[in-house]
């Protein structure tokens, strides 16, 4: 693995994930030029007085003619408009990356849209957030420590691959390969089913007649476990219809355990329950243990 | 409202509950003598050893013939026997109370095993707890603004009523009361469910065989979510059944509302899906706002 080294660095929508890399890889000293893409004119200005980039750009496919990499860090919705709009600007040895919470879309997306430039394409996923959002939140210490996942495309170039890698490395995060498949199926479980299980008990909760009882008497382990609930709406419709398969297929496992636990429940069937919660704990408290 | 006097406070079980509460009364300086009852020897004479209480004894029904009010603040679970053993030992002005998660089931027992003192007993539920348990964990400020709701059995004395509520204000609660069943139905639904929504989801996932990959990726959103999967077992087996009735009406719901979800983004509506999740971060908002 080579340390990571870039001309000209390119983020396309700098918000609290393109612009903590762009903090990140300036700190490490790795790129001599950051240009920040975006459509909102105030958020970039606020980019370049903060010194997260150096130069702006508002059309993406002109920004990447002199790139040697290009990060896609802007809602997933975008991605297919932005990859038809630098399809046929790219430099063929210029890498391109993303950050997308979902990968087998992308991947879709890329075959596509970009065949003529599926070697250097490497998607990826930061597994990193903030409660705050905007460049205003970017922080170069946000990937330290945290998990990236790289989704190679089979065909991808082997150097664009360890380019990424490296940039994530030079971001401090640990990185991880494996196929979009499985990156799909991990965060459909772990992050998108939670989610969905999170606003729709808050929705359930807000659509009934004794909603205001509810919410009176509702206390810090419903604030902790609706924490996920106060997410965006609009990016977690479009991860949950971008995951759909993977989603559906645990939403609808899901629905059989509760209804499993839930005839243990009618039966009184108290061995049976505690048995389900023991071994939850355990396996959470395994699990913290593990992340110590 | 009457301020609270006790010249000897029982308390039968002297955990964390228990033992917070004879801490914020003697910090009251509303109780003249406190005495603990318990079946662990260890336990009762840390309680003594740190000042919570000034009195222990095993034999709960001895330790109650002198009181003029006594709180069951044991697991649930322990109550029948313990009113049994009491029953016929309590005096007749002296006021029973307890701290139960759930409340119909003590409403029920109360009216099975202690007809002749119904008047006298006062159900209650302090909406209050911590990360750590026992004795150790005893503070005299846990209660501080904290909900304490009321569930009066029609009967009721209602200078008992007075004394319990008293009981709690002395402890820097705010009181609120209702009828059991609607207690029962709102704690269903803001405890009870999310309880059992994160160890069904955490079970599920200990049981896939690609379970060390899922515990792999899983980060802090997942941690906030299952935090409440890490309560203790019995307890949460013990509340599943006590509010059998309101916890299977909100489980079965609560799976069709996921089902009309699943159906959403199986036929891709956008607008549906984004909508379930905005209406359910504004309440959450709203609700956090409310609680500032």
């Amino acid at each position: 693995m080579t340390d990571f080294k870039s001309d000209r660095f390119v983020v396309i929508g700098v918000g609290l994930i393109g612009g903590s890399v762009a903090r990140a890889l300036r700190q490490s000293g790795s790129v001599r030029r950051i240009i920040g893409v975006g459509r909102g004119r105030a958020n970039l200005d606020r980019a370049l007085a903060l010194g997260v980039v150096d130069e702006v750009a508002a059309d993406a496919a002109a920004a990447v003619r002199d790139a040697d990499i290009v990060l896609l860090a802007t809602p997933v919705r975008q991605n297919r408009t932005l990859l038809q709009n630098i399809a046929a600007s790219l430099p063929p040895q210029c890498v391109l990356t993303d950050a997308g919470s979902t990968k087998g879309d992308f991947v879709a997306d890329v075959h596509a849209l970009l065949p003529h430039h599926l070697a250097m394409t490497v998607p990826g996923h930061p597994i990193a957030g903030a409660e705050r959002n905007g460049v205003e939140a970017a922080d170069a210490r946000l990937f330290d420590g945290k998990n990236v996942v790289l989704t190679p495309i089979p065909g991808n170039d082997p150097q664009a691959l360890n380019r990424v890698e490296a940039l994530w490395r030079a971001c401090g995060a640990v990185v991880t390969r494996m196929s979009a498949e499985r990156h799909d199926r991990i965060f459909s479980a772990v992050s998108h089913l939670p989610h969905v299980l999170a606003y729709v008990l808050v929705h359930a909760m807000a659509g009934r007649t004794d909603s205001g009882d509810l919410f009176r008497f509702a206390a810090g382990g419903f604030r902790d476990f609706t924490r996920i609930a106060g997410s965006s709406p609009e990016m977690w419709r479009d991860i949950s219809l971008a995951n759909r398969q993977a989603l559906l297929a645990d939403l609808n496992a899901y629905r059989e355990r509760l209804g499993e636990l839930a005839g243990m429940i009618e039966r009184e069937d108290s061995n049976a329950i505690e048995q389900v919660y023991a071994i939850a704990r355990e396996a959470r408290s395994q699990w913290l243990q593990g992340k110590k």
